[in-house]
């Protein structure tokens, strides 16, 4: 019984668990951000406690963001994995390979992952949740989708059982930064691209923003909490921003509107429609105040009418801090089956 | 180990749990809403099942929005508490009495108790969650502040560890609406009252809300999550929108602002500040677009950002829907005690 008081608890002081092995796969933008996090909220909390024992990059000469103490940075793919004391895999490294083999192969070997990986958990989210729930760990991934806005775990607790007509929302920050660029300061496609780039929103390679595909992907992870199954990335009707022109947004202007990138996703009949597309956005839409590298998403439900959320969806330490939001949960839980 | 795994399931089918004995106190707008949303949900879902065994009213022989089975009407206050069959206690009757007095009884009965009672939870919040911890029972109230918004759900789950700055916000549709259809409208504040009476969003008695005290209560209890500590209502300092004129309303619009009654709670050094009062609000502001009967809240935090919720604040569907999760969440636990 005493596990239900434990799991109920929140802020208020409770004995902290014993620290749990950490091995994180990227440090980059978000990994950095996520070791600030973890280093300021020791000192801050003390009621999470986690050892981060490997940091693994491709380059260990790099400069980072961060300092490392010595033996934690390694190149190894696996062998952290492996450590005995590692409980937790925190996965950051993007892209499909190798994320997709280092998850399984995490998941298989027993450890907790967390990921904020929205490629890899679009394209294999129903694999990887059904290997985790055969080995009897946690996967989590509440940073794939908003960064800190914790719109996953809004459908997933307060929301689970609350019909869901549609879910929408600004989910790329980088083109959403371009568009509000475009609108406001009039500057051309390419330079505002430029600008993200140099404000660190964008990556060198824009592509996955521009195209589309990033806002794709998310709203795949999106439709599988908002309506209980996995669908395809290939059913997303995609149209990305690269031929938006400086008139398209003077268009909209004129109109009273904001031209921005839109993700939706709907039920139609038995089917979860999806479409990323640039769309005209009126003022009465939560979406047309949200500038820059601002998310939002509204989720428009049977009994709770519609609800909006939004925040940072990208930036070093709002990812890192959804990353930690994660890792925080999974050691609450493992603390309360150690007592139960 | 299975415990954990059933806790992290959610839209997936799983094994419905045994029906739980529910008592509902109160049967006005939110009680109405939960029984509807209660019974549309049997038939959606099935997967938590509950057993609506008492309803008490004040007057049985009034005409109600949805009919009860024979015999689970009553006037009786603390016997539906006693009886073995019920393990979870609903009290939506609102006020200090009797609902301390029965929340107290049921609590220190063994019982779950779910409120949406904002003034015994902001005047009594303490006793009642130490009451609760000590008869190792569940104390929920998300329905209290924000309706159908998951604010106090975001802050006691993925925000548990994030240092929140301020907390502000737009927590009393009535007002809000009167605010609206003033500036809207240009409608005296007796109209616009008279109107918000009419639509179902303001008391009969409207002190609560144009004064002011229900937005204070609700800061209280969003302060209590955010910094992790109860304060005293009297400690807000407290302004309503009785004496707010069509001239302050001109005034704000010749500014290019809108004037929205805004509750505030922020640190300062290790106090806590809390304020209720009409405020200016910018365009740039997050609650500037929030119109009539809806509510926002708006939290600053150090690593996240500025995060905004947003959604009906009133209502009986989405308000039921809103006590309905925390039933959910309560049999939820229950079920996963039982298995574990």
């Amino acid at each position: 019984m005493s596990s239900i008081l434990r799991r109920s608890s929140d802020r208020d002081a409770t004995a902290p668990p014993a620290p749990l092995g950490v091995a994180l796969y990227g440090c980059g933008t978000v990994g950095s951000g996520l070791v600030q996090v973890l280093r300021a909220r020791e000192s801050l909390a003390g009621r999470v406690s986690l050892d981060l024992l490997h940091v693994v990059v491709r380059d260990i000469a790099k400069r980072r963001a961060v300092a490392h103490p010595d033996g934690v940075l390694s190149r190894a793919l696996l062998p952290p994995i492996d450590d005995p004391r590692v409980q937790i895999v925190v996965e950051l490294i993007g892209g499909i390979e190798p994320a997709h083999t280092l998850i399984v192969h995490a998941l298989n070997s027993g450890k907790h992952v967390i990921s904020a990986n929205k490629a890899v958990i679009a394209a294999h989210g129903a694999e990887l949740e059904s290997l985790a729930a055969q080995n009897r760990v946690l996967f989590k991934y509440g940073a794939a989708v908003g960064g800190a806005i914790p719109i996953l775990h809004a459908l997933r607790g307060p929301l689970r059982h609350e019909p869901v007509r549609s879910i929408r929302g600004i989910v790329n920050g980088t083109t959403n930064y371009i568009l509000t660029q475009m609108a406001e300061q009039g500057t051309s496609f390419e330079a505002a691209l430029a600008s993200a780039q140099a404000h660190g929103f964008a990556e060198p390679d824009p592509f996955a923003d521009v195209s589309g595909l990033d806002a794709a992907q998310k709203i795949v992870i999106l439709a599988r909490h908002a309506f209980g199954r996995w669908v395809s990335l290939d059913d997303v009707e995609l149209t990305g921003i690269d031929r938006v022109s400086a008139d398209d947004i003077r268009a909209a202007h004129a109109e009273g509107a904001s031209l921005k990138l839109v993700a939706d996703a709907r039920m139609d009949g038995d089917r979860i429609r999806m479409k990323v597309a640039p769309a005209l956005v009126s003022p009465n839409d939560p979406l047309y105040a949200i500038r820059n590298e601002m998310n939002a998403i509204v989720i428009d439900t049977e009994f709770s009418g519609s609800l909006v959320f939004a925040g940072p969806g990208a930036g070093a330490h709002p990812a890192g801090s959804a990353v930690f939001s994660d890792i925080a949960a999974v050691a609450r839980r493992v603390a309360g089956r150690r007592g139960s």
